[in-house]
């Protein structure tokens, strides 16, 4: 009976998974190959498929369904598939059902509007024009929070959308213990001597990075018979399938850095799908389980590997053999300063490790504020400028590079899509520790271009569970503990300590 | 009130149209950049979605609003896009609902195993492997059309799926007065001396083979704002959008003809897509009209154009300078000698202009005799070779480079696959007489590189009008008669009579 409904609506959510996946595909080929008048068709025919895939979601049946299956799903519980998937669907059934087919058509709608008058502004350096819409955004983000009544903080239901099981006033705590150890430490480093980084900004042709590039993430472990790497204007990860999972990235040739680590950034999203178990494809759970989690796997990847010294022992010969101008006269300690800089930027997305929460904490503490009415939008850009003078002592010229830099509040709501940023940072540190805590001989294994051990214990621990587990759970399941900035900090201080010499 | 039927039912055929649209873009992905790995999932997912739209598009409540609308779609006449479209939808809703879903299942189930069969059996070159599965493709192709009670001839059921409006008696006809003019014609080329071909098996690089293509399409009018092209294993052309049309092409580096002749040719496919009208983007009459109608515009392109004396006397200067070697040694007159040359080939896909409907009308007699049960499975082999000698006078020396050749009846149905390429060799001459009869001056302007004059007239007379019309009526529409083989003949006669001087 119990199982008769289970592969019931088994059927039903392989559909939907099948449908979400395909949108995948569309917008991959809208973001690397679509020709250029292609995308207003393509826009319509995503839009068709998104209706689909939600009215199948929450489908009624689909409800009793899972009521009928309830004690099923008690039983099993969720370290079996059967019982993981119920609990993971019920939550998202809940939530989806929530919400009005019409809200989210006027806040689609909405975020069209505000995005293509973004695009705008920022290339006018004119926030002036999207502040009535960037209000409005507000009247909707409050609008679709309170169709989840019952939450602790008005940008609970926002945070659950990506990071389930973290909630405002926990980040608030663990942003404010980071804020206070960041602040001075970043300060203390920006009073030495600044490295040299002119060689980085060395022309070199765009084929041949990426061919470096594709060598390295291979090493790490990308597996290119199950993906692929594109070029786009904005670097992603993208699945389709167990075994289809695309990387993009994009190259400045003046820029050694850009494609190198953003390669590496999405080498790690896409190591973390390739690395779910095979019982779990084409199902809901065959993904990353928060964008926290998922963050903090492209950032110990791209930063505490890919920017270590071990790391750079075993591949900086080769980078001069492959470009020896510049890098044959560069010494290896050089290079290792030259891309761990650390500097008062502006932009987010620029951000050396040690800054780059900085960044996030400032947008994390507007949009509660802005939440709270303890600020009004037309005070944003005054106030961001304050912030970044608070938290990284320095204050934008324009609102080009200040309030107007990122998308985020501009094609979506505000809140709930920046602490994965700094979860991340904080749990790549957490989980790295834990590896290494397991596995002593992984700094030395790095140091010979292994990275085997690493992943191993990664996909043990992390990513063969995709969404099995929330993001607490893995992470107290793979750490023992709960979320810590303790092995972050220490990371920070031990690593850029040494490199500036405080 | 029948407004108000006819927008409910836009509505879901537009989300039938948005659906199939996706599939092909994860088909053409498949078939373009899938990495190795990712099939088996992409087979699955592009099932899901068939499955979808032939369930919204079958549904009881599509009928019930065509059945509202029947009045209102002769009200509003062929010549309306809304008695256009309801004619179209309600010729393909009978069609789909007379087919029970668990036959499509049955057979689709039948045609992966054949085809995967087939792979193999011509490798190895041994019919009797697929034998078997070739009987039971035979009784379920006969079970297909018998869910089309009331057909003249059995394999009417399976042209109409390709070919609306065309028969086996009158195609039967159209092929018996072919095939008397083509065999003695062809037999006295043959007889005539060899053109020299050694210079088009020269080394060029793929990527400066294809830069040229592009240019040629380029001039042609295929437009690259609105399409791309990409490398695959079979070259073909798929459309996702009225702006959004692909194309694709295989590259030999020791064959010129190959890349192209496959571009121009599919370049001529897709210009008839681009051509439709914008009122129908989106809708089921955004696609050419049938098998024939669209393959006798890329033959028009790729033969009529494309190897014409006037088109090279154009493009061989230019050739001459893109490639030195070896074209800077050749004349005008050899290079036109040598991409025209007629031989006794076996394989259909590799044949020249004047035996190529030969190789097809083998095929159709084959099919119709079979489904005549005026021949066994068993006996195809042999008879497909007898065949070959009285229409090609060459008999093949294995079923590789015989009956095996070919995918289609290893893939679908045996019957309807095959017709459409010499309707689309018959109508190419037609409606290219047509247009000249009209507009003097093309040949004119072919030598000067201009193909607006031709383009738009084809487009006016053909293109624009997608599925408007059937083909039957846009031939008449577009020539003032019925479909007619003089043209074809007279076409063939004078060009290949003065080539090889007969």
């Amino acid at each position: 009976m119990a199982q008769e409904a289970y592969d019931e609506l088994l059927t039903k959510l392989k559909e939907v998974a099948d449908i979400e996946a395909a949108i995948s595909v569309l917008h991959w080929d809208q973001s690397t190959y679509i020709p250029p008048k292609g995308n207003a068709a393509r826009g319509r025919q995503m839009a068709t498929l998104s209706k689909l895939a939600h009215e199948k979601f929450s489908d009624p049946s689909v409800g009793k369904l899972l009521d009928k299956l309830a004690s099923f799903e008690e039983e099993k519980g969720p370290d079996q598939f059967e019982g993981a998937l119920l609990r993971y669907t019920r939550r998202h059934y809940e939530r989806a059902i929530k919400i009005p087919a019409e809200f989210m058509g006027r806040f689609s709608d909405h975020c069209s509007k505000i995005y293509d008058a973004w695009t705008r502004a920022r290339q006018d350096n004119d926030f002036s024009s999207v502040q009535p819409l960037l209000e409005e955004s507000l009247r909707l983000t409050r609008e679709f929070s309170n169709y989840f009544p019952g939450y602790d903080h008005i940008a609970d239901p926002l945070i659950e959308e990506s990071d389930y099981g973290m909630k405002a006033a926990s980040i608030q705590k663990l942003f404010s213990e980071l804020k206070e150890e960041l602040v001075p430490f970043f300060d203390k480093l920006l009073k030495r001597p600044e490295p040299t980084t002119d060689f980085l900004n060395t022309f070199l042709p765009a084929d041949a990075q990426l061919a470096f590039g594709k060598k390295v993430i291979q090493s790490l472990g990308y597996d290119f018979s199950r993906g692929r790497q594109d070029l786009t204007h904005h670097p992603f990860m993208t699945k389709f399938a167990l075994d289809d999972v695309r990387i993009t990235t994009r190259v400045r040739e003046n820029d050694f850095s850009e494609a190198l680590f953003s390669s590496i950034h999405e080498a790690g999203h896409a190591m973390y799908e390739q690395g779910v178990k095979r019982e779990f494809d084409g199902s809901f759970l065959c993904h990353g389980t928060s964008a926290g989690v998922h963050e903090s796997q492209s950032r110990l990847w791209e930063n505490i590997v890919g920017r270590s010294l071990s790391f750079w022992k075993y591949f900086f010969p080769k980078l001069q053999k492959h470009f020896p101008n510049p890098f044959e006269n560069v010494s290896l300690n050089d290079f290792y300063k030259a891309i761990n800089k650390v500097s008062q930027g502006l932009i987010r997305t620029d951000a050396d490790e040690v800054s780059y929460s900085l960044h996030v904490m400032v947008r994390f503490s507007l949009e509660k504020d802005l939440l709270e009415s303890k600020l009004s939008v037309a005070q944003l850009p005054k106030i961001w400028n304050e912030r970044y003078e608070e938290y990284l002592g320095v204050r934008p010229n324009d609102d080009k590079d200040g309030v107007l830099q990122d998308v985020h509040w501009y094609s979506g709501p505000i809140g709930g899509q920046f602490q994965g940023y700094s979860i991340g940072n904080i749990f790549s540190a957490q989980s790295f520790a834990a590896a290494t805590a397991a596995l002593p001989s992984i700094p030395q294994e790095i140091e010979k271009g292994e990275f085997d051990g690493l992943r191993n214990w990664l996909t043990n621990n992390i990513y063969q569970y995709g969404s099995q587990y929330t993001a607490p759970e893995i992470i107290k399941k793979s750490t023992g503990g709960d979320l810590s900035i303790r092995p972050y900090i220490d990371y920070l201080k031990e690593k850029f300590g040494k490199l500036y010499e405080v």
